[in-house]
């Protein structure tokens, strides 16, 4: 049986522990029962009371395809409330390996006590001098890391901006190319493991336990089904593989749903220059990759190796929303600067999307002009440094308006809103307002039915049906990464027949429990009723699950649309 | 028939309006009224449908005894929530003699339109050039008012830290001595001012109709019962007329109550440099004058002219809660450096408490070292400038603690707390708990009868009896606000068996309503009402009420006594 390995930070003690309540969890709903059973939830994020978990999902170790993602979880220091925020890498699969399904890091040391790196290995856990690394941004640290344990380096880390807790930290993941470039990006999951002093956690790579599927047979043809879905579905297996997400840059523009301007506008001009086309067309002409994995075992490779106009590597990961944050809400037309701003992003462990919008926020109150990038990259860099200006920057759009004085901020529950304006795709509108995670996109992702057409045909530009929507994806999306699967596999899921029962086929042959696709579908629920007690807890009502008046008072151009959807409305999509 | 001034601050256009519906209210109940009635209680303070309402109180124009406060009300940047803030000076008094029972500013302009100066006269209301005072601190502005509008200027006004929408601004007003030393202080009042580009507000001085009670001879005996009360008692009659409010200073720090180190401690070793006697000292020995009245009518005379060791003016309404902050919380010992910090942040236009809270949050932070008066100055110094420290710190103490990361915070609902530790003086505590405002001891001030022994004896080192005290003092104190009373009123009134009698004797006889004693509860329990309905709208709810967590796990020495009340015994303390 895998167990939970539970760190006391403060007096370095440990324990391996049976899973007992936490059984038939894994990935989010793990990490948000642990969070909602165990963190006083009006505890100050960054106190001893608050507590990070990483967990892997219910089919972490398997050879089910898209199933390595990994889970995080905490009270945010950004929202005030509970926080899942995922990722690829290496650590999913590799827990397991090593008998793990989670690991508790609690306590917290004195604010003197200098940074360490914990090294798990076979029953054992070391506090290890960090002093090399300490202050380093990711790639450099990761590369003073990858010498002192090897090529088989699994790592999970914090940069300059988590070491210094801002609200934007990220915590980076090894990715199978031995770069610390996936990230947990959300909600500053890399500020509590700051204030833990904590700059790396490593995982023993000799320690490497083999796991099969408790019922062999059956898994491998439930896999083979799996993958097949998944590859022949024009999404999964041709849009992303060909352009990777940013394929979205043209396509919701086109859609009058680009946020533009601090979410102003639902197109911007330059969209082809920062599209999905052009960064595959630079791709080509300069070397790099158009397809590359984010854990092992993806089938789909949306990721890329992106290098500048020299052939050097500058990032990979190179989302679309990050690529929309800066390029389409900053107004940032260079594509080779977005690429350079994505990259700091990862050296200095900071949110894209959080980022993008806050050097949006900063050009609407004039402390950069807008569209300016040299300035934009000026500021990022002084993040996770003394300068008062980086403590702003890096701690988020709410933060930074409330610093420069600027009022219009696209935030709910303090998580500023990704790639979609609300007011033209109000699937995933109501994701933004009623997710317990603030505004995100991956909590319940209806820009599938509202303009991709896939799963459905609900219209994102009014509201009728999209409550509805929004709730079954959040329940949906709740299981997926409880399970550990890549979010994408939603879209061969949702327009297939089976998908549902393929995803039950694979926890049961693997895990060995029965698990029927009403299991899954309650897996969900009750990830969702957990997230959401807590937040009840922390404060937490139904006027947090709303949009910014903003949105309800000026129409978004060219389609003139409002957000019209009241609170009393918005609880219908929540469990 | 008083009439509500209503000024679009967008479009210039005003209106003289009949009272209608806010009929019999005045100060806070009416500001509370009009804000819970008229604002969206979930828009963004800054935004245009924010309005920033002054208003006189039922006594206001009176003579009677300490009847000369002016609330202002709006929804506060500080906190989120309903604030109304109070002040001395001469608007409260001065608007009933143009007809003026409340002044509410509404919409704001673009960002880039210039600011304003709005001259108030006979029916008329003008937008005028502030070119002249833009970018100026008070005192030198106000100067140029007085050349401009000569010696009877009557004008509220906002500093550098209101210009640039700091959380912390105040709205400064002109006192009895010409100088802008009356402060509208908590709430972020300024801020909103700011946001609608008014620098300040003049009511014209030659318009001055004269005002008398409905019934002169009853009012002319109520008035003289009411000076001989608050002359005789010790508190109103004697300490605050000797030393000021800081005659405190020995006494709290005596009851082992008086915060130390960011509420570490409940006493300071240096107390008696910083103390009211030490002020009074000094006062002797250079000039200036050890007592004065911040509104005509005054008689109990608590504030002072605090001058430097050449003979030079520093400072007045040097009040025990400003030599605390900067002197108690942040360890500053000079009482000299403490006085400059005053002056400062009158001249900024910065809430004295916040800002002595977020300089001992600075050094927490290690940003400062404990203790270093100069570098205080040079911090505060930079607050409504384009410096990002100055963006930090004029925000108040929960964004300087994310700025510096420090998770020991002594706020409710994002207001610090005054200069009583809640768990020394538990009365207070559940004031600061429960008020719709914030941490706010002028909302209930539980250190009455918990330390001065003043209208009862209740243990404040234990929580029996501190929900009820509370709640009654809460009660009162919202009427106090209302009728225009200081609320040092108080002392006299509750050792007194008619002194509740008295006040509704001097409103009844003033405007010719009756008035009961059950109607001057009454008005404090639907200002309260208003004020929580409000709240309620913008999302707060019991976890609101609540106390950081650290004061429910440290003890605080010498006691060792902690927070011990739970959210739902708080709750006794709402009406």
């Amino acid at each position: 049986m895998p167990q939970i390995l539970r760190i006391n930070t403060r007096t370095q003690e440990y324990s391996f522990e049976e899973v007992g309540t936490y059984a038939n969890l894994g990935g989010r709903a793990l990490t948000s029962r642990i969070i909602n059973q165990e963190v006083p939830a009006d505890c100050h994020p960054l106190s001893s009371e608050n507590k990070l978990v990483i967990a892997t999902g219910l089919l972490g170790g398997s050879t089910a395809a898209n199933s390595g993602r990994v889970s995080v979880g905490t009270k945010s220091p950004l929202t005030g409330g509970i926080k899942e925020s995922n990722s690829g890498g290496l650590f999913a699969h590799k827990m397991p390996k090593m008998n793990l399904l989670a690991i508790i890091l609690e306590d917290k040391p004195t604010d003197e006590t200098p940074f360490s790196t914990i090294f798990i290995s076979d029953g054992k856990v070391e506090f290890r001098d960090a002093s090399k690394i300490v202050g380093m941004d990711n790639y450099p640290a990761h590369d003073i890391l990858l010498e002192e344990y090897g090529n088989k380096l699994c790592a999970a880390m914090i940069g300059p901006a988590g070491e210094t807790v801002r609200k934007t930290a990220t915590i980076q993941f090894t990715d199978p190319y031995k770069r610390p470039a996936r990230s947990a990006g959300r909600g500053g999951t890399g500020a509590v493991m700051g204030s833990k002093k904590i700059k790396a956690l490593v995982l023993d790579p000799e320690f490497n336990n083999k796991v099969t599927a408790a019922d062999p047979e059956t898994f491998k043809t439930a896999r083979k089904t799996w993958v097949k879905m998944l590859q022949d579905h024009p999404v999964t297996g041709q849009g992303l593989p060909g352009f990777g997400t940013s394929v979205l840059v043209n396509v919701v523009n086109e859609a009058g749903a680009l946020p533009g301007k601090n979410f102003r506008y639902g197109q911007v001009e330059h969209a082809a220059d920062i599209s999905g086309e052009k960064i595959a067309e630079n791709i080509e002409a300069r070397g790099g990759k158009t397809t590359e994995g984010c854990h092992a075992g993806c089938v789909i490779q949306c990721s890329q190796q992106y290098n500048n106009d020299k052939g050097e590597y500058i990032t990979s990961g190179f989302e679309y929303e990050t690529v929309w944050a800066f390029g389409g809400n900053a107004l940032i037309k260079d594509i080779d600067q977005i690429a350079i701003m994505d990259r700091i992003c990862d050296e200095k462990g900071m949110d894209t999307i959080e980022m993008g919008n806050t050097i949006a926020v900063a050009m609407d109150g004039g402390i950069i002009p807008w569209g300016d990038g040299e300035a934009a990259i000026d500021l990022l860099n002084k993040v996770g440094t003394n300068d008062p200006m980086g403590m702003i920057i890096g701690n988020g759009v709410d933060f930074a308006g409330g610093a420069f004085g600027v009022e219009r901020l696209p935030t709910v529950k303090g998580q500023s809103m990704p790639a979609y304006d609300p007011r033209a795709v109000k699937g995933v509108g109501v994701t933004y307002a009623t997710s317990a995670m603030g505004a995100d996109h991956t909590a319940g992702y209806g820009v599938a039915q509202n303009l991709l057409k896939v799963g459905g045909d609900i219209d994102g530009l009014k509201k009728e049906g999209n409550v509805e929507l929004s709730k079954n994806l959040q329940i949906a999306t709740a299981a997926i990464d409880s399970m550990g699967f890549c979010l994408f596999v939603a879209f061969a899921v949702l327009d297939a027949s089976d998908g549902v029962q393929a995803m039950a086929d694979l926890v049961q042959a693997y895990t060995g429990n029965t698990f029927t696709t009403d299991d899954l579908v309650n897996l969900g629920i009750h990830c969702m009723q957990d997230e959401q007690e807590f937040n009840k807890r922390a404060g937490f009502t139904k006027m947090d699950d709303k949009l910014p008046r903003f949105f309800e008072t000026d129409p978004l151009p060219p389609h003139g649309v409002i957000w019209d959807l009241d609170e009393d409305e918005l609880q219908g999509a929540k469990v």
